[in-house]
Parts: structure tokens; C-alpha cells; sequence
């Protein structure tokens, strides 16, 4: 069997996340795999870098599976990007070791969080951005952001339903600027890179980062949220739609 | 009766164009005519600065209407904003002087039509910009873009459908330059300026320097086909959907 490591890009709207849902509700790998299996007239799985809920897009996910031909990669990406749905495309596909393993050897995820920080919400981006009126700060938010920089316990900044015990996570690195979004309009992108990421980790941090900007809330109580590991101490989580998976790093 | 000029922004992909149609196609000034004619609860007009074909899209469109009423401007603008489709946003309204013409007294017009060169179609920027997968010379683009510029007669250069019978215009400006679609994935953005434009006049323009960026076309035809008015000297037409009105000008 041959190992074929595929970067992804996907608009998350309709889709119910990455995952396949026992349901049967449209999800990305569901799609991913029933392409796949078309085409090479088998079951075949895939394993991918990082999960991403509802509406959550992905501008470079990482997927991997095995096959048991030679591929001509030229040719095998036009035929995927042909028969995915209009919401999926692949970038990128490459041969790699047996032992490549998208999601266990990955070595950082990175995630960009899109604000359109105006009094009207952009037709272009409402798909891709949240929309926040009140003027925002971004001095403050860039000097807030440096707190959640290092290995830290996150139990604060993740879903109280997220049952992974272990819950320190190590962010590297951590930008927030301003984007003209194709010369049209201007755009706050949060951009958070770590070795990985707790359950709506990405969407609380930047909820949290919001309320400073706005100046509903006080930088301090980050440490103070960080010390006393409860998630009622960060702020209110923002909607999955501006949140995009934009890169997945490995050795 | 007070006059009142406001900026439009609207994706262009379910509109069969800017202007009302006969047959009761969906059609932008159409939908606009419909929210203000229920809010003014009597039938109102608008006049606009430039008719916008089937899937081209606006950025700022500068429209006009006359009503009655002293409107509180903040709150004018969110009740538009909410009764709107989805596709449509006001970003900007304003009083103005009775006289005022949204289309008679533009004294520019500007249009970006966006690329993306690559071999496959990103998800995000389907619907706003149209796929080249041959690589594109970006300086002899830039080079070639130079005879656009100034007072000519661009017969050769818009539909022969196009009936009126002075076809001369003036290109103030004309950039063509790479830019980041919000920091996801790079995009060509050709950007002109003129007083105002013949039908296709930007969509065939640009396709004539795509032709030339790909190395099928020299740069000597564009001399050629202004010398010679013949609209089959010229490149092949782009897509609508790559293009944005991106901007208008008063005194």
C-alpha cells in the first residue's frame, strides 16, 4: 500500500464539521471518503491533522490515506477536484513514508479567527467573519494576546465538555493585525499557532480577547482565569463561522 | 422632497444584474426599489452611478433616492441593513443637495476584476474571481496594461451589442497587482479607472491582457485593434463573476 498525504481546503457552511456523523449528515471526511472510495473502488479511510466543528472552514487541512496504486498525482488531483462537491478542494498531494500519520505526527496546528470590526456586516466576508460593532482596540488586544503565549494549563479557555484530562497546550506563536480581505474591506485576523488544541480553545481565547478590545473587560483577569482553572472566568465564545484551520505543521 | 446618496455593496451571483428587468427577474435595484418603497410606504425611485451585469458584484455602488421624510440616518441604515437579502448591504448614507445625481455627476468609475492563478479553484474565492491555471507573466501584464490609459476610442474593446454612438472614454488609471485574499491564498487584482465605461469594456480589456500574460498574444495587437475598431482584434471576454465596481467619483 501507498501512503498519499493531500492538504484540504474546505468551506465549513454546510457542512456538520469535519467528522463523520453516525447520522449520516454531510460532513468533510464523509465527503473525502465517499470520493475516494469511488474512485478507487474500495473502502478507504482517511486520517486528517485536526477536527473542525460546524461551519468552521479549513484553508489547509491535512488529510492522508493509502492505496494500493502507483497514482499520477497530476491527473488524480483534477479527477478529485472534479468530483468533490464545490465546497471541498484538494491543493496539494504528495507520496509519503508508510508511517505517515497526518494527525500523530503533526507538530503544530495553526487557526486564523476573521472579525469585520464595522456597523455593517460585509456581504463578502459574512460567510467567513463575525461582525463586531463596537470599536475595538487592537493595541490592547495585541498586548492581551501575549498572555496565552507558552505551555500553560487551558482548562479555562476550552468547553467544559471537552474530556481530555490533560489539558496543558504550549502556543507558540500568537498575532493579531489588520487584513485588507482583497483590497475590498478591512478585516482583524487572529492568528494562533500551537502543538495542538483543546475543544472550542481557538473560540473562547478570541471571545476573551473581544471583550478587552471593546473594553468590557480587564486584561488581568487572564492570568487571574489561568491560575483559578475555571471556564466561567474567560469570555463568552464566538460563533464557528470566522474561525479557519489555515495550517498544520510537521517534522 | 430631501435627497439622500447612498454606498451599496452586494454580491452579484443571484442577481440577474443591476437593473430592473421587465420580466420580474430578480435584479438588485429591484430588490432595493421593493425595501424602500415598503418603508416610505409609497412607491420610490432611485437613480445609480453605474448598471452592474448578470454575477458582477459591487463593492461601492453609489445609488440616489428622494423621500419626504428628515430621516435619523443611524437607525435609516440599520433598518435597511435588516430588511435587505442577505446579498445586499448599505455601508454608507448621506443628505445631500436636491440637484444631486448618483449617475450624471460620477465623474469616475472604478472596476477590479481578481484572478487566481493556480492549478485548482479555491473554495473561498469561486464565486468573486475566475481560475488560470497558465503561468501568468504578472510585468508584461503591467507593461502591456500602459496603452489602456488615456483618452481613446475603444470600439475594439466592448461588445459590438453596445449601441452608443460616441466611444470614446478616458482611462484615468489602470494597476494590476498580486494581493492576499485575507491572508488565505494569492489573487490577481487588475484595477482601472475611467470616466466611465462601454459595455464589456472591463471584462474585455482584461481578458486581452490575460491573453498576453499567458504568452498567446503580443503586446503590439492592443496598438493594432485601437487603430483598426474592430472588437474581434481584441482578446476573448472574461466572466462576470470576477468582477467588482470597486469605487465612483464626485466633484
Amino acid at each position: 500500500m501507498i501512503n498519499y498525504k493531500a492538504v484540504i481546503e474546505y468551506d465549513g457552511t454546510e457542512f456538520c464539521g469535519f467528522q463523520i456523523q453516525p447520522e449520516g449528515l454531510r460532513t468533510v471526511q464523509g465527503e473525502i471518503v465517499k470520493v475516494l472510495s469511488r474512485i478507487f473502488d474500495k473502502e478507504t479511510k482517511i486520517a486528517y491533522a485536526g477536527r473542525t466543528d460546524t461551519r468552521v472552514h479549513a484553508a489547509n487541512q491535512v488529510i492522508n490515506f493509502k492505496c494500493g496504486e502507483e497514482l499520477d498525482l497530476y491527473k488524480f488531483k483534477w479527477s478529485l477536484n472534479l468530483l468533490f462537491p464545490k465546497d471541498i478542494s484538494v491543493k496539494f498531494i504528495e507520496k509519503v513514508s508508510d508511517t505517515f500519520d497526518s494527525r500523530r505526527d503533526a507538530i503544530w496546528r495553526e487557526y486564523s479567527y476573521f472579525v469585520v470590526n464595522d456597523n455593517y456586516q460585509n456581504v463578502f466576508l459574512k460567510r467567513y467573519s463575525i461582525l463586531v460593532c463596537r470599536k475595538l482596540n487592537l493595541d490592547l488586544m495585541i498586548k492581551a494576546c501575549k498572555a496565552f503565549i507558552g505551555k500553560k494549563d487551558f482548562t479555562s479557555f476550552c468547553s467544559p465538555s471537552d474530556d481530555k484530562k490533560n489539558k496543558i497546550r504550549e502556543v507558540f506563536e500568537f498575532e493579531i493585525f489588520k487584513n485588507e480581505s482583497f483590497g475590498l474591506s478591512e478585516i482583524f485576523v487572529f492568528k494562533i499557532k500551537a502543538n495542538s488544541f483543546l475543544y472550542n480553545m481557538v473560540r473562547i481565547i478570541v471571545g476573551t480577547l473581544l471583550e478587552i478590545g471593546k473594553g468590557v473587560r480587564d486584561i488581568s483577569t487572564i492570568e487571574y482565569a489561568f491560575k483559578n482553572n475555571n471556564r466561567d472566568l474567560a469570555g463568552k465564545i464566538v460563533e464557528a463561522k470566522g474561525l479557519f484551520l489555515t495550517g498544520v505543521g510537521y517534522k
